[in-house]
């Protein structure tokens, strides 16, 4: 036996791209007769700090084979290779991750104790740095929602939240912002409600997310029409031509721990209370915002079941921007079906066209809900009077002010483009004639979803069947689309397996 | 548009190994443009569901690159070649992971809800059968972590995981058993009773676990001194034959579900005590154990960390035990240190065979713990006279058949050898002079795992150091040992940073 503590070696690896897609998950992959390997005794699972240009990762290690890599090298994922900005004959160095010691934080909260913002701030910048697996992102989700967290705990996650990203300051305030819950699908008011009130006046940089459980976020939505990934200095350049814009916030990086622990919340079709308002509110705060109106739909099926569980989620939102400087207004919406007829990314914001330039089949609830939201938007910054919001959006759609903003942003943020056109579709009949009585919100996303969207912007469903509608027995209740047979046939074997999404009696 | 629904195509692919050791988890690999992704529409992340001469897997897709893969292959990671027993050509057929319903029930424990045997049974179905990603495995032990499970609930997860594994009937009862529910580093007593009791008469077939948040499990140690990974004939083969074994539980798989969450409890370094019940009993139900004697240390910095949660714990033992015939005992014992010196595989075995072999420096306190329990269970299996278990296996060891069982044990298992011995140590001595008063299990487990246990048999932390001993200035507390000098350094890395783990005063 050889006494012998040394110095934690230099451990230099040349690296290379591994060509394998993880998705956000960095993996570095190494040969279990890599001299780094054998000196460190590192086996497949062991995480792993990679830093090379000044940059770190925390990845995890894939042991391989003889054949792909040299002994002396190391692959990386493509995520990991883009996260460390690697190129062709870098050399990284690596070392064991150190111990994840706010694991002792989510141990804690797993166990029903309060946690701090010491405590939070320590998990979130973990999970920001990419140090947590998906497996540890998974325990701090999961121990956080069932409402586990208190407003205190709230408010100090949605702080910690908010210090670990960057954070926008606006050479001049009042900044408006407009939000919904979501699970609703359809809702994409806020490409209409942007383009309404940033012709009158307000500023409103709206940066929106992609999809969390639903088949499209805003960001999906509108991608389909313009590019969203937008750093700080273009969508700074975007706000102050024409007052307000539709990115994609992460692109921004405004709640980087956050987008980390959507995909996790995505994976578990879980949504926690505490975290949807940290998550929510963070972004806002980081964003500069200064006023945001919320919609908040309540319905059996939308994310928001009952009036008892939507004023509680409203005082949360409330009190929780109160503590961080932002005037929160809730508005209530009708949650028990779909808005406009498209769900998924390119069919809503079908939908979404055809109300800004006023076609005679655009859809009407979207409309209407988008000028009840813009009306109140203008009120709450003082560009119309108290009682007169609606009216005066209604003037700016119908003058066509509406639409020429809308295509000025787009052009802004590089350009407009028709939304894609879905290769497959299949029309679900209705299987008898009737009224449309009730409509299952949860599974209508769920069969968008399978048909792939929001990943295929074009797929999804478009929804010809609202409640009270007579239809005749063989008419479409809705048209599924996707971009591939597999997917469609996956949708129609799941519709097919279980009871009715629309019920018609 | 075309309108289009066709029947799931074949998804017929060869496959082949990409060499890739991804530990536990299935991975599959395609190309983008290989034209099974591009008809179903699939993405790195996905769940794709392989079949394979009559075996499925459910494995995630990474995309690669053209280069390993022809268009039309798909290749696998070695965890998924060998579930599927997959051999050189074989053509698999892929098809999407048919949507988890489970996780429904999963949300709803989250949610606070209570489960019954139908929701424990869907899930823990769908973990055994390898569809839970690491994400929703974890989503589930931490929710059921913090004792958010009751007394019901801790039966129906028990009957489930009973259900879905293999279930030994033996010839003739009644069938003992030991456990410790561990947290105390070094306290091996398994390898000392089940000779000492099969050298009486009673039949112990004693199915082990890895370690779980611990440097080293009962398997890990006795798998140091013979071989652990035994099938069920196997092990029948070697019970009729001794009376007793000491087997890896999974090589028989009596709860595979156990299995795959213990991976992720690891992870987490979190263990609950519905699943630590659940997890403890299948296993012996399984096993086809009738009596089982359960060691329970306690001590501040042990598992069970006071006397009211050592009442807790074995009230829900022998609760649970009962609602499934299986009469449980529990004894509680000294939880405040560590037991004999070894912490880590191959330590902790030298202890044992110091005992067995009594040699003059083979550590008392194993010993007597070992006896004692030994004792309880002749007592328990009527093969002793209550009040004399002590003396008659005391009389078992100084006879040295305690040693000629255990040696006949090994040999039936395939064959004794002597523990391997790590390449690198360190030691790491007292900074004053004085007594020692308070030990920090916890850490010292820690540091053993930082060292290489249990992955690294050799590995862990020669301890030196029981409390109340006298010690120099100089002298050594505990000496560190490890396969590579990288860990080495990393451990003591790891101790120079904190607070002293053994508090001399």
């Amino acid at each position: 036996m050889t006494a012998l503590v040394q110095p934690l070696a230099a451990n230099l690896v040349r690296i290379r791209p591994m060509g394998i897609d993880t998705y956000q998950e960095c993996v570095i992959y190494m040969r279990k007769d890599c001299p780094v390997c054998a000196s460190e005794g590192w086996n497949s699972q062991v995480r792993i700090q990679v830093a090379n240009r000044g940059r770190t990762v925390v990845a995890t290690l894939n042991v391989v084979g003889p054949g792909p890599l040299e002994v002396d090298e190391a692959g990386l994922s493509d995520a990991a290779w883009l996260a460390l900005a690697a190129q062709e004959g870098d050399v990284a160095q690596l070392s064991p991750s150190p111990p994840l010691d706010s694991l002792r934080h989510v141990r804690a909260k797993v166990y029903g104790n309060r946690l701090d913002i010491d405590g939070f701030s320590s998990i979130v910048d973990d999970v920001a740095a990419g140090r947590y697996s998906p497996i540890h992102a998974a325990a701090f989700v999961t121990a956080c929602a069932g409402d586990r967290l208190d407003l205190e705990e709230t408010i100090a996650l949605t702080r910690a939240m908010v210090s670990v990203g960057d954070r926008i300051t606006w050479p001049r305030g009042p900044i408006f912002d407009k939000h919904c819950v979501g699970g609703l699908p359809g809702n994409r008011t806020s490409m209409l409600v942007v383009p309404i009130v940033a012709a009158c006046g307000l500023i409103v940089p709206k940066t929106s997310s992609r999809a969390i459980t639903s088949p499209a976020g805003t960001a999906d939505a509108m991608e389909t029409v313009a590019p969203v990934i937008l750093d700080l200095p273009a969508m700074r350049r975007v706000v102050e031509r024409e007052g307000g814009c539709i990115v994609w916030g992460a692109s921004v990086r405004l709640s980087p721990a956050d987008d980390i622990l959507i995909r996790v919340e995505r994976s578990l079709d879980l949504d926690s209370e505490g975290q949807l308002v940290a998550s929510v509110l963070s972004k806002k705060v980081a964003a500069g915002s200064t006023h945001v109106l919320i919609d908040m739909p309540v319905g059996p099926t939308a994310k928001v079941r009952s009036v008892e569980a939507a004023r509680a989620l409203s005082r949360r939102l409330i009190e929780v921007g109160g503590a961080m400087d932002l005037t929160v207004q809730v508005v209530e919406s009708d949650g028990t079906q779909p808005v406009g007829r498209g769900i998924g990314p390119a069919l809503e914001a079908r939908d979404v066209l055809a109300v800004l330039r006023q076609e005679s089949d655009a859809p009407v609830d979207l409309r209407e809900r988008a000028l009840q939201l813009a009306g109140l938007l203008l009120e709450l910054g003082q560009a119309a009077p108290k009682g007169s919001g609606l009216e005066k959006a209604r003037s700016v759609l119908t003058s066509g002010g509406a639409w020429r903003k809308f295509l000025a942003i787009c052009e802004a943020q590089g350009g407009f483009r028709e939304p894609p056109q879905a290769r497959y579709s299949a029309p679900i009949p209705a299987l008898r004639s009737g009224t449309v009585l009730e409509i299952d919100n949860r599974r209508l996303g769920r069969i968008a979803k399978l048909a792939g969207a929001p990943r295929s912007p074009a797929a999804g469903v478009d929804f010809r069947a609202p409640l009270g509608r007579s239809v005749e027995a063989g008419q479409p209740l809705f048209i599924l689309h996707a971009e591939s047979p597999g997917q469609l046939a996956y949708a129609t074997t799941y519709l097919e397996a279980g009871p009715p999404m629309v019920r018609v009696g």
